[in-house]
């Protein structure tokens, strides 16, 4: 048997126009600014008009910590509403859009995967509606407005040793990551290091998917702290006066883009942070407009649980006034094995035994998850070469943490494999069990919330950070900011700082290395291990063999 | 009386849906791909489906050496369009695309004005249909690659000193006009000194404009040249492999944009090669496509008549095989004046001798044109000010001439101002008395070709060029770049390469500092003086105003 790719399946789909899809959920043509004839950004006018309406059901898609086998968060994420649809559930999906760049590096596609796809899959890995260009652009006004700021005789009396606004641009350059800019004599300003990060590690990016509408937007830019004097006192993106004209260049950008499955289905796709450095969650602005229009929104967050989950707990929910009313949490038997010794090679032969080893992982994020108040469904992503004995492993495991475990073969099979999961998701959310609450108060000191989430979701004994950085955290506590919740930077592989640590380590120190004030978004980044703000391309990039074939069609990107 | 502001009247226009303005020119629903209500890009197939049709006549409108006082070259394009429609004739108008970062410098405003504007305005200035940003992203992946290519081992052998290609941002940004890149250890590179340009001088811009589709589009990108060997032997964008995935990037900034005029009618807005560095002229692909859907076509060139239009002759028509029935070369009575040595703050008193002895400039571009076989007509754009003595002074002298002038009061007027210039310009367009042809043939040696434009355009006595950049143009020569037309960048205020030089300067010499081959786009560039590829912002950004005011309007940018 041979199975179709992604992008074949993709497009062969017939696509509804995307009015007919406004339709569903009751916005009207005008409400609906078109991008082609597959996208729209929905118009704030509507958004403004259905803000008192209740709200539907939240549903988080979260994962076991990512293998190299895959888990399929996506994937799930789209065939869970399409599931939710087919049995009758007015649903929507809300998702992240995809960062440019890295698709050029290898091969990209974050859209979902068989037949649980959003499309237009190209354009969502290209240029889309053009959201992350606009912050591209607005970040970099207010890059060049710093150095000219300066240039033109610094009357804020910025150190130029310090400014922490670093330059964005949306390509894997690892030649910019540290640059000496400012060269060349004086008509070019004063010479100072500087540096590019990714657009998506952006605070812009940060602030506008936190952001409750264009004022607030516009209030976090003003907060963003660029650069300090030499007395140490902040230099806010206010004083530069740059935050009216950043906020017109993210206007359009700052709407959500409405999109289709497969099955036709609403979803939408905004925004797109970084799941390290920021929150990694699509846009708040996307997800309180479609807990409006749906009576079932299922979203997403990056990386596995620990990352993913927590930060959408206690940062998004906490910002946004939402709470999940269930988690789905993703687990394949391959993800199973690998995490139970087994090599990537290796991963078609049946081996229960692996299976039943490597289940330690997801024992340790169900309890975690159900540390929120928050009701748990494992979704048994479904590969062809499962056996039955090894998902039994799995679900016998999972029922021993009290919880179920489902199996859903919407890769294969779209909504028609999803039904049982999407039946079982939709009584769990309408059962009202979920009596969530973020893990630690505002009020506590930052360390401790460090130590919160070290101990609490890590499951480690310490947070290690010398003077410097305990003194830094007590300064920005000094100057308003300790109420603010924390953000951590650390591998996505394991609970540990050790990327190559499986399984459920305890014992374990996190070292915080730095800690970063993202004033504008409103959390305090913990950088824990190396963390890449920048990318580089591989060896052999997938651009070379990136094209248009005869058919104009783009090859290679997938 | 009070005047309303270009934006006032631009918003109190009645916007007819994009699918009726195509409709106007044959374009169906299908083959227009709307971003909004009010934009949209056609199809290939749809431009594919129309090249075997005869051309429309084609009309350039050039101007004067630019003085502060203002020409409204744009805005005489725009009213001359809506004037051939007034008087029923079917036409187009084809202008460029406005750069991004510039409008956060000082106020903008690229589509016209008074009430000869090109709408939506708003959008036309900032983000418009992302072209740009396709431009950048595609530019910015060939840059990231060269320098991967560096990091893994440099296989083609490049010196790190030679690299000329240098990265661009659509944003002022003096401070990344030289740095030093790679820095910060092995995992980032070889550190190398490198720099960026504003967008809109990126040699990709100039393929894109100058390309007759993407096949053309791929070809011209990976004949760019982006380094040289320690044996001087050229590395080109195809041997980095990036000409396909750029290609990919650049598939919808290639299909040209349709927008309408205050009026109603379809204008191209596509493509925004910088003047000096490139040739100044919107798309190909829009000139050629407009010359199938109307019966005319005006379209406009950068600076005054000296750059602009000889860059349309001797580069645009010449390479897009296509020639100008009729060219108008605008020019006002201020300018005028200013020519004749008034200053600015004194330019709203009657000075019938100031125009007169002013006009020398005029009757230099007018003679120029000639020379290229064409028919002129100078449109004399009309200010409230100007007085009758002072118009028919200019009339008397372009009489002298052997040409004519006519007012035209689009301005104030919309079509109704320009309907006498309409009738003439189509009488002339019809006539057939155009004998187009280029000033030099293709195979005239390089710097023969500089001496030819230096001498019949502007005047000078002599080219003056050191012995290694005549080697330079040698080696070209023998590498067989010999027969490709030369792009002069020099100041547009001045025929001299002194901008303060006003008037009709005779005796001067043309100093050429610099040359470089745009091997893709397929010219040889001659710097000639200072020239700016990122400029800066000014002390006072007009970014610093910008602002969304309470009802959701753009304040500051106009």
């Amino acid at each position: 048997m041979t199975y179709k790719t992604d992008i074949e399946i993709a497009r062969a789909a017939t696509k509804r126009p995307i009015q007919e899809i406004g339709a569903k959920i009751g916005i009207g043509t005008d409400d609906l600014l078109p991008y082609g004839h597959d996208k729209a950004k929905v118009s704030q006018d509507f958004i403004n008009s259905v803000r008192d309406r209740p709200n539907g059901k939240l549903i988080l898609v979260t994962a076991i910590n990512p293998t190299p086998a895959g888990e399929g968060k996506t994937t799930t994420t789209v065939g869970l509403g399409d599931g939710l649809n087919a049995i009758g559930k007015k649903a929507m999906v809300c998702i992240r859009e995809a960062s440019l760049g890295p698709n050029f590096g290898m091969k990209g596609g974050a859209a979902g995967g068989g037949y649980a796809q959003v499309i237009p899959m190209e354009e969502m890995n290209l240029h889309f509606t053009g959201d992350f260009h606009a912050i591209t652009s607005a970040h970099s006004l207010l890059s060049a407005m710093i150095d000219n700021h300066i240039y033109w005789g610094n009357e804020l009396d910025i150190d130029i040793r310090r400014v922490v606004w670093r330059r964005v641009v949306d390509m894997n350059d690892r030649a910019l990551r540290q640059i000496t800019a400012s060269l060349g004599g004086v008509s070019n300003g004063f010479p100072r290091e500087a540096g590019f990060d990714i657009t998506v590690a952006s605070e812009v990016m940060a602030c506008l998917c936190l952001a409750n509408d264009l004022k607030d937007l516009q209030k976090r830019l003003g907060d963003m702290i660029v650069a300090y004097r030499r007395d140490k006192s902040p230099v806010y993106a206010r004083d530069i006066k740059a935050d009216g004209a950043m906020t017109v260049l993210l206007k359009d950008a700052m709407q959500p883009n409405l999109v289709q499955t497969l099955e036709n289905n609403p979803a939408f796709v905004h925004g797109g942070p970084f799941a390290n450095i920021a929150h990694g969650c699509n846009s708040v602005i996307a997800t309180t407009t479609a807990l409006k229009l749906a009576d079932y929104v299922v979203t997403e967050a990056g990386f596995g649980a620990d990352l993913g989950a927590e930060k959408f707990m206690n940062i998004k929910c906490r910002k946004a006034g939402i709470a999940p009313d269930c988690v789905v949490l993703v687990a394949t038997v391959r993800a199973m094995k690998m995490n139970g010794g087994v090599a990537k090679a290796d991963l078609g032969a049946e081996n229960v035994e692996a299976v039943k080893s490597g289940c330690a992982n997801l024992g340790r994020h169900i309890a975690n998850l159900k540390g929120f108040g928050v009701p748990v469904v494992v979704a048994i992503n479904h590969f062809t070469g499962d056996t039955e004995a090894e998902v039994q492993a799995v679900k016998d495991f999972v029922a021993g943490q009290g919880s179920e475990a489902i199996v859903s073969r919407h890769w294969a099979d779209g909504s028609k494999g999803s039904a049982e999961l999407a039946t079982r998701v939709a009584e769990i959310a309408d059962s009202g069990v979920s009596k969530f609450a973020p893990l630690y108060p505002d009020e506590m000191p930052l360390f401790e919330k460090m130590e919160t989430i070290a101990k609490r979701i890590y499951h480690a004994d310490e947070v290690v950070a010398d003077s410097k950085i305990r003194d830094q955290l007590k300064a920005w506590e000094d100057q308003g900011y300790g109420n603010l919740p924390v953000c951590m930077a650390k591998t996505q592989y394991s609970f540990s700082t050790d990327p190559t640590l499986r399984g459920a380590p305890t014992g374990h120190s996190i070292p915080v290395r730095e800690v970063r004030l993202s004033a504008g978004a409103g959390f305090v980044v913990a950088v824990c291990g190396d963390i890449m703000t920048m990318p580089g391309l591989p060896r052999v990039p997938s651009a070379e063999t990136i094209r248009l074939n005869e058919a104009g069609e783009v090859e290679g990107l997938f």
